[in-house]
C-alpha cells in the first residue's frame, strides 16, 4: 500500500466521523473541494504545507494521522511483501527476519 | 515541523546507520543522488512510490519509517503550539485538550 493511500483513507475516516463535508473542510483547509476528495482517495500526493493545513482544518495531530497510516501500512504489509515474493514462503521468512534485524538496528 | 522534514531526517539517520552513502542508496533505490540528498534534507517532496522505492533501498518498512517521522512530529509540535499562541498558556492548554478529545474521538 503506497503512503497516499493510507493517509487519504485516515483523513477520510477522520472527516466523516466528525460529520463534515468535503466542501466545509477544504474551505477551512483552504484547498479546492477537488483537491481535497483526490488526496482523500489516494489520487493525488498532499504536499506537506497541504496535510498540514488539512489536520489543521480537521483539528488533528499530523503525528496521530501518520501513526494511524502506519497502522494501515502495517496491515497490509504481509500482502505485499508476499505479493512480490510471488509466493515463496521460505524467501519471505528470512526477508522479514532481516528486516526486522535492521530496524531494530536503526532504532 | 512539516511532514517532509521528519520524513527526510529518519531516512538520513537510517541510511547513516547503516554506514551507507547517499550514492549507494540512489542507485539502489533508482533516483538520483541528488534527488535523494534534497528528500533527506526536507527540500523535496518524494512521492509515495519514491519513497516506497527508498525504503524498500534502505530495507526498512515505511510503517517503521512514518512511526519514527510521527514521534519526531510529536516530540517538535509543543514549540510549534506554544509560537503559534503567542505565550498565552490559557488558550494552550484548552486547545491541547479540545485537541486530544477530538483525537481521541477519531481512534
Amino acid at each position: 500500500m503506497l503512503l497516499r493511500y493510507a493517509i487519504g483513507d485516515t483523513l477520510r475516516r477522520a472527516r466523516t466521523q466528525q460529520h463534515r463535508t468535503l466542501r466545509e473542510v477544504s474551505v477551512a483547509a483552504s484547498v479546492s473541494l477537488g483537491y481535497l476528495s483526490e488526496v482523500e482517495r489516494g489520487r493525488k500526493e498532499a504536499s506537506s504545507e497541504l496535510l498540514a493545513s488539512i489536520c489543521q482544518a480537521l483539528e488533528l495531530d499530523l503525528s496521530d494521522v501518520l501513526e494511524t497510516a502506519s497502522a494501515a501500512l502495517r496491515r497490509n504489509a504481509p500482502q505485499v511483501v508476499a505479493a512480490s515474493l510471488r509466493g515463496n514462503a521460505t524467501k519471505g521468512a528470512d526477508f522479514s527476519c532481516q528486516h526486522r534485524e535492521l530496524v531494530d538496528a536503526v532504532r
